[in-house]
């Protein structure tokens, strides 16, 4: 399974519009950010190392043309997207004590926790930078600072999704519905963010952008439940992660919890004890992948990725949209729901 | 030494408009932000505790009367300047290994690193929430995105300080010239922004707003070189340190940076072996306090803050401003130059 066309057909670009938003900063703080981005090697040397799928641009850039924008006034907010994201991923590795991100050293892992606290707070205050060049694009004052707003309310969603995540950590009564609100605010909001921003530097009229963030609540949640899929059941020799590897990282993620909830007395018992520990051994993971094949857990995962993915189908049905931008985005669906990295 | 009536003034208002903006957010997240400001005690019960002087939301509010504005217009503004001063100040404790500030337990002691990570990004993301508000204020878009954008590159400075004083840490070289850079990110910028930011609100003419900028630079100066005599020479019952704590907390400030740029080689070796240590115990303290005698470095450090407000005082005597906003700048002055807190 290869990653749609659209995401290449971007690409380009979006690296362009974040290599130059960093041009104007020199100092060795922020030749962190260029390595997180993968613009810098571990030695400091130009690198065009992979900064991921860049999903959250890419959806934005689909949204302002399936609208009949033109891609290139939305190149500033998708930049801020991406470094909002990257933000997250800079201060969740600190937080979640991971050493290695995209199969390089993560940057606290290199610079020390306090040096890579400095370094995600300058993505995220870059990403306001990138927001004001809208302004250049010739995006009214009044669009550019209700764009500003959804972007600051957004940030604020994935901060409590993360509080709320890390808060799981010590917890041992958490259901699925808890789960999916956290998805819902750590994950998904971005996602929708992602499309209302493309639209909404567009087309003014609510009618023409609700559906596209109803789509992406929906591709945001499939998303990041085939994640979950992929960090327990993904091929090794694709995702670059062993079989089990979230269960050795004591993950909540959505199989567990949903394993946890239908499991009967004795597997309650176990499970308690094995995410009571730092660390799950082999053994443990043993037991916990005996569990969640008893309840059905990888079954019932994908079928909950297929709601959301019909849901999205249909929500994308009835967006006013170009057919070219439905084409995509349906394609974008299907690689999402059975993807395999 | 009393702080100058003007603090008291605006103080209520602060409160008041950095509470409202918080009332929105109910999560147990933003019960942190409330802890931190000291809104709740540490049980999370209400709580007046003090923030600390709000230096940067009064002279914002100053600057804004000084030039005939109405102080109200600018409240969002001060409250961001607030939470952005106070992001970093959460985030700072956790990169020093701070336990306590302001006689009670940071952020990160209670809640761990992590948690005190998303507070201190969930602040700084509602310090564009409440830049927002000056919407409210018929401010004009133009002059909203303006100011945004001033917060954000004084945000980047702040980061970029903060970059500098934790990478001096690892060095033995620092020259009075590298402080004083660092200190004009971290500390002085902000000061700057503040006097900036009222301005700017009111008056679009350059030249009204300048020589108030100006003025901030050099109070920004005094006011952090007299903090660090504090940190150093300061009165147990005043500042609640012990004298010395800053050399025991290893603490490369202005004082001892001098006194390592003007001692002998012997001394030199002394402060080098000393400051390579984990800590500095209280008969290390006593050899670092006996070379900052010889070299002078209280009498110098003071003669640099005379100069500052000296230069502070012409600055605000060349500005157009209020007779009655002058006089309050230069009770300011006098204050910061030998406050004794």
């Amino acid at each position: 399974m290869m990653l749609p066309d659209i995401f290449q057909h971007y690409r380009n670009q979006i690296d362009i519009e974040l290599s130059s938003i960093l041009e104007g900063y020199q100092l060795p703080l922020y030749d962190m950010l260029r390595y997180h981005l993968g613009y810098l090697d571990v030695h400091g040397n130009p690198s065009s190392h992979s900064i991921g799928k860049a999903l959250r641009s890419t959806l934005c850039l689909m949204a302002c043309e399936a609208v009949s924008g033109d891609f290139q006034r939305a190149l500033p907010a998708a930049a801020a997207l991406e470094l909002v994201h990257n933000f997250s991923l800079i201060h969740d590795d600190i937080q979640d004590g991971d050493r290695e991100r995209r199969h390089r050293p993560t940057v606290w892992a290199i610079h020390g926790q306090p040096q890579a606290i400095n370094a995600g707070m300058a993505m995220r205050v870059l990403a306001n930078v990138s927001m004001m060049r809208l302004n250049e694009h010739s995006v009214p004052s009044a669009t550019l600072l209700q764009a500003m707003a959804l972007l600051d309310q957004t940030s604020l969603r994935l901060i409590e999704g993360q509080y709320l995540d890390l808060s799981f950590e010590q917890r041992q009564d958490i259901s699925t519905d808890d789960y999916l609100n956290m998805v819902k605010l750590k994950t998904v909001s971005l996602i929708a963010c992602a499309l209302e921003l493309g639209a909404m530097l567009v087309v003014e009229d609510r009618c023409l952008v609700q559906p596209l963030v109803n789509f992406g609540i929906n591709l945001g949640f499939a998303f990041q439940l085939r994640d979950d899929m992929l960090g327990i059941w993904g091929d090794q020799g694709v995702t670059g992660k062993p079989v089990g590897s979230d269960i050795l990282r004591r993950k909540k993620s959505f199989p567990v919890v949903f394993a946890w909830q239908n499991s009967n007395d004795g597997e309650r018992e176990i499970l308690s004890r094995l995410y009571q520990h730092e660390q799950i051994d082999q053994d443990g993971k043993g037991q916990v992948l005996q569990i969640l094949d008893r309840t059905e857990a990888r079954k019932q995962s994908q079928k909950l990725i297929d709601k959301y993915c019909q849901d999205a189908r249909m929500e994308i049905g009835q967006a006013q949209v170009s057919a070219t931008g439905r084409a995509c985005f349906t394609e974008l669906i299907e690689f999402l729901s059975n993807r395999e990295f």
